[in-house]
């Protein structure tokens, strides 16, 4: 139960709408897999970032699925930008491949995010591991499930139990590196890498913490319904909700206990 | 082909021996398959690493195959230590679970090393992912297998254009570090995380660049084979070849060439 953010009442019927957020994974890891460790030409963005043809063939692909059926929905992605009717209520927010660089190194961690939002927020996310086979689906009212099967958090609930992680440290600049520091080396164990496959770990209680910054919208906002559906909390560096004008910083953790004591820890950083 | 390292004329025959690898893989992967995300419980040693009955319980099975086809052999193994007669020549090192942290942590890409040694020097190794099903094994005067096809190093013969990987920052120390950012910094992508499936990877022609520190003998006797037979290099920071005496610094490069152009880079730290 998850019963901080209820579906809805006036939104379109969840059920359906989960079956159809499943439709879209199973389109991009079909996608995703005909891509994966085949000799994929990268293209870098002017940040340094890679992206491939699986990047831009799964968001046209999910793009096309949803304007198909739900004329009425945007949809924003990490690759194309923002389409369907501007002032909707009801929106996608999609990143195609998220863990670009795990992709091109040939690491099967990489995911597909798939969120729905009423307004800002997200009531429904979707992490699909196309390598794995794995998908975790997480919708408002509802418990997470793991390839069908309700998932939990674990009770971890102090810093000093608690097993985290992050993709890299070159996530955080110099004032969020040393709160990110202070936080880790607390922590029982300090790992890298992952991605969202990540907060996949912490709803399915194999991860205690995770503790990033620097993540854009279509990164962040279907890992809130599935952290948030199995018992854990994630939120911002100030404890706020996770929603598409969040700057970036998330802190998931697996219990409130936990979540309480790490937000003390980062909550100052500028 | 391996011409740098051929298999000894006076070993044992190299195909019934590569099998017999490929059966310690089996069993390795039968019993991590069994305790991956099982409610497994895990101890920490001294300096703060994981250690679960998984470790335990693969290395006594491996180990327990070997003495009993081979009485001539010792074993060293990560959690056991040395087994078998003290003079011998033929040796196996094993490391039951590497990546433990990633196991720990419901992540699929912890191994299992098993190498072959004549005297010091490693002429067969197995990655064995029991996670994913993967396997690679690498023999001295053949070509490196995955899950029994040929596979081969990248062609990347440029730091700028390479991806590179390193299991966490925080196996260097502040020397190794410096040095470290000097190289990762210059590559084309620098990521975190992996354990010996970076070097997999390597040998796939997915990374072209892995540096680390603080390797144990039984976390990187096993990769020699596997890069070499795949057309890459691998050393320490001095240039020199992997041994049961060598250092715990790596340096896994796709080509001649990039392992030239960053070997200037490390040599000199102390």
């Amino acid at each position: 139960m998850n019963p901080a953010s209820p579906w809805p009442d006036d939104g379109p019927d969840r059920a359906p709408l989960v079956a159809f957020a499943g439709t879209l994974a199973d389109a991009a890891r079909a996608v995703a897999r005909r891509h994966f460790r085949a000799s994929v030409e990268v293209e870098y963005k002017a940040d340094g970032s890679p992206v491939t043809r699986a990047d831009r063939e799964v968001e046209e692909t999910l793009s096309g699925l949803i304007h198909e059926r739900f004329a009425e929905h945007a949809v924003t992605g990490e690759e194309l930008g923002r389409t369907g009717p501007s002032d909707a209520r009801w929106r996608w927010v999609l990143d195609p491949i998220d863990g670009t660089k795990n992709f091109v190194t040939g690491r099967p961690l990489f995911g597909s995010l798939i969120a729905f939002l009423d307004g800002d927020r997200p009531i429904l996310g979707v992490i699909e591991s196309p390598a794995l086979g794995e998908r975790y689906v997480g919708a408002a009212g509802d418990v997470t499930r793991f390839d069908g099967r309700p998932c939990r958090t674990s009770g971890c609930t102090r810093l000093g139990d608690a097993r985290m992680s992050a993709t890299t440290p070159d996530l955080f600049d110099s004032d969020e590196l040393v709160a990110f520091d202070d936080v880790s080396f607390a922590a029982r164990i300090r790992t890298f890498g992952g991605d969202c496959y990540q907060y996949a770990q912490l709803a399915a209680g194999h991860l205690d913490l995770v503790v990033e910054a620097e993540l854009a919208p279509y990164d962040l906002l279907a890992l809130a319904p599935v952290v948030t559906g199995a018992g854990g909390v994630i939120t911002d560096w100030q404890g706020e909700a996770l929603t598409a004008a969040s700057g970036g910083r998330i802190l998931a953790a697996a219990t409130p206990e936990l979540h309480a004591e790490v937000l003390v820890r980062l909550q100052d950083v500028v």
